[in-house]
């Protein structure tokens, strides 16, 4: 089947290289030539502008967006206006899901179909297929279902697929109507943002498991360590996460890739530790506020994000400020 | 090789079948005398006493503990009076760390050793083995390894174990002194509960994702849904842990027990909510807070759970009665 | 100064009855005509209708809006047909500041301005002045002075009023244009809810400090309370919340209606317990999640509230599977 | 009446200085003698050391301690070798509760009595009098009334003092036996720690009500400020802290000191933002989890302090790690 894509960073690149290895036909742009030329040294055919690839697709046409949420809904508008009546836009990336509801009700005029597909999979989504929510109109979901196919991990278990129980064990999903793919997205990453941190958390705790160990000055400024003798185990973090793995209760995917990542680096020490946020957690914990459900931890996750950049630091400052009001309390300067 | 068991509850007997299924002999003890039979009928030898358990074992002995955290040190103690120089205590339940530090010193002069061992893998580790994280000084740890070796779920590859790698990637791992297994598998359920929670409030958002077709009253005292169109999503919350479960970055175990209990029953009806916590949670926030470790996730988690519980009861009713006194605002009765 | 008043519950119908004993002219405008009758009563001008109310005042006119934020948008479109060019519209009401943003420029082609005022006070205002937060062009905003003095605390001092530090210190401010009353009003909530939420988990703390002299059931799915002989302190919370008051670092105003709330009902038997939001608390969260602030207090102070009200039960339902489905933890009945 | 005062810091100088002042008679010792020398120049009686201290007392004695909670425990056994049945040692440090508790029992039999007073008021207590939460046997906290009672801010209504209904609007209180005084204390400064980052989240959310007016990247690192329209304001900080304390429902004492602090400096760039925590904001933690009472707010203003001296730094580093190893996301160098 023929599918143009948009958009050849990371994600869109592979996704490109999987559909051709699956047996799928791929024409590619992206405003970056060289990214292009790569492609089609891999077999992909190469488009020089939006037109062009839209030209080179047989209607109705399928254009698959892979950008940055900031522009999708700008390049999918000017897109449209080259399209046809029953052609289909997919975004891919990691856009916010009402964009695409409200860019399936401007296009609708028009004849333009918008599916949203929230992706997920990362830079190992070649290898292991992408798990993919698809948001949409049934009949453009169930048409493109050949390269739903293709990127999916499809069927782990060498056993033929029973279409009756739906393609969600072969890791592909139609969710709902258009922005449902996205929807579902969002509150995967918001999820993910949560796991992560609770792993996070806990190697910090055990990081700090030999505390003991070392001595800890006392004055009215600082609490003392109230139990030495109970912490002094120097723990080697990338075997605790190694043997996690094996049939503990936390055993993940997100830990296999911990455990090496450890192995690697036991201190992590080329990371600064400035965690970036793409916008679904925000927008899961948006979503949370305004229905009205609690998800303490999926925000304190998403708050612990804002503070590695320092966007803690002014409510610290007035922290600061309060205390030396009331209490004369300095500062200390250095670490704790 | 040679083993006591005493607890015989869901976790201890299915221990003790693993063991005996890998040809390992056990000994058997509980206050339950019907728990002993059955296991007796499975070719376990039962003791009818910790007396008789003890006069059973070849010395040097190794006589495990499976009970609740409340009686094991009592039962440890007792036991202890009965054995010998150069025999081991092992506790392989959710104790405080600290009890394991405290046991193994006051049994010292006895010449008895004390290992703790954290035990995850619950109902499921009969047949996939148990992962282990184990404290202990280094020659009684060493001289139990076919005990370890036969719990763990062993190599998975089915390639030969390289000794130089350690004993990680077949589940089991000697994480330092008494009391360091114990420590690690208390952050290991510290996790749990963070990565339990961060699931459990993404799929709560997920349910919630239809609210827009519902009306939804609008007085002063009730926020009205903003956005009403954009909560309009029917999500088929089985299936979607299903997917999930393919190469999406949140795979997990836990995610797989999660897709079939929704397959098994949507709703979630024959639950009520109450959701206990058996103590590490805890201990790993209060361990967290003594050496000064942010862990606002596992917090969260742990708090919500007590909330579960019903605990936060009066501090609403404060926030209520703060409400009536400075705005005059009644409690709306029924649900929100 | 005149001033026309939509809206007599609890807040405006107090709001009005301060203006007229300060000298201003109100006229009043309630659906309910019992309400507007009540104030008719108290020296007030009663309209029969908004018509009736625009037609009673003298332009450039001022109406102030004190509705719920689900309908305020609606009746002030409505009210701008009635109105003139020159003529201001006030929204005194707890509604999202966007809205005064998006109302102000809706309205300017009529010449109609908006001025949005954040009102502090609760049922107490009428006694002690409003707290204003006030938003708008510059130009109507010192019109008004008249009206915003008069509701506002006033100098507490006894002193004359220096001009030259501006109104903050009369309890009044004007912050910037339409939308920022709003917005400083919004995080005057949203910290307010934090606050609140402090007094209320420290004295559920306090309240539990008997919990030692109690017994405490011990199993394995409930974790033992470590330290009873630590928990026996019988704490008089209405002695506490009073002494509190006196010179501590915690005196607020809240405490003040906290200690005379216990002290009335030691248990605060009369509360249940579920807790509403109006709104601000929703959008300090939201403001703070787009504009990539960390506020993991007052986030946790709004989920524990949707907590209050069951929110937590299926993110409660999925723990008690997965637990469930490890573990074969069954949910204990009853009360923890 | 009588009173030795060990420990001439901050707090307690100033306490000696209120009880002279008061009519009270002090002798005070500290490790450094020039503290002692300046308390003498000012009327106190001086003592060379607590052998001295003690000397100098008539029986039965009673000497607070004023130290840090590191060496208050070593000092009062020490002290309390020189002292003789029936005297009375008084701990007012932040101590936590269970030291005066064991401290209690172990000197009992000796016949001293141990009363552990929390005092609030800081450096403003000399002149607004401090906030005594007392625990003690009954007899000897009513035979140190009068020491009680000048420390305190006393009757602020001017009218005379009613007994029967306690000394709490005083501003003293007799919490219960030995320890109350300061787990009362504990969950005081717990809940002081909640109310400052409510206020300091809040202010924080206020500073970036600007943010729409500078530019943000947009890339598929950082989500991009989705409206920026409504982030227009710039708000002064320091007028709104002012205004907020008329009449407003956040008034409270430290919105004072905070509106005091943002008009001397309203940056607050003397501050670096690194903030101290000095014991009992932990110790109310522990005792909510050891307890089962959820205290998201608490715990999360505790951790916030945490993370505001790089606590937070290895958590950072692991999801960093996660991110390149699922994502091939690459740490953003610089701020946000």
């Amino acid at each position: 089947m023929q599918l143009g894509m948009i958009g050849l960073g990371r994600m869109g690149a592979n996704m490109v290289r999987r559909l051709q290895a699956k047996g799928q036909d791929c024409v590619v742009y992206d405003l970056d030539a060289s990214a292009v030329e790569k492609l089609v040294a891999e077999g992909a055919a190469g488009a020089e502008s939006m037109a062009d690839l839209v030209a080179q697709l047989t209607p109705p046409r399928a254009i698959w967006l892979m950008l940055p949420a900031a522009i999708t809904g700008q390049v999918a508008r000017e897109l449209a206006g080259l399209m046809e009546r029953g052609d289909v836009v997919i975004d891919g990336g990691n856009s916010f899901y009402r964009d695409a509801v409200d860019l399936a009700a401007e296009l609708a005029p028009q004849g333009i179909e918008v599916i949203d597909t929230g992706t997920s999979g990362g830079v190992w989504g070649l290898e292991r297929g992408y798990c993919l929510m698809i948001g949409g109109p049934k009949g453009a979901v169930e048409r493109l279902d050949p390269i739903f196919a293709a990127l999916a991990p499809g069927d782990e278990t060498g056993q033929a697929h029973d279409p009756a129980i739906g393609t969600a064990p072969l890791g592909y999903l139609h969710c709902g109507p258009t922005g449902a793919g996205h929807f579902v997205k969002m509150v995967h990453n918001g999820i993910e943002y949560g796991v992560m941190a609770a792993y996070a958390e806990g190697l910090n705790v055990l990081a700090a498991a030999n505390d003991g160990a070392a001595s800890r000055e006392a004055d009215a400024e600082t609490s003392p360590l109230s139990n030495p003798e109970y912490y002094r185990f120097d723990i080697d973090l990338a075997a605790v996460t190694e043997v996690w793995r094996h049939s503990s209760v936390i055993g993940s995917w997100l830990l296999d890739l911990t455990a090496q990542a450890l192995k690697h680096e036991p201190k992590l020490e080329c990371f600064a530790g400035h965690v970036s946020d793409s916008g679904e957690g925000r927008w899961t914990v948006q979503a949370a506020v305004e229905t009205g459900v609690p998800v303490p931890v999926l925000s304190s996750a998403l708050f612990s994000r804002f503070a590695s950049r320092g966007e803690d630091e002014f409510a610290n400052k007035v922290l600061s400020a309060m205390r030396y009001a009331f209490g004369g309390h300095l500062e200390k300067t250095g670490a704790q």
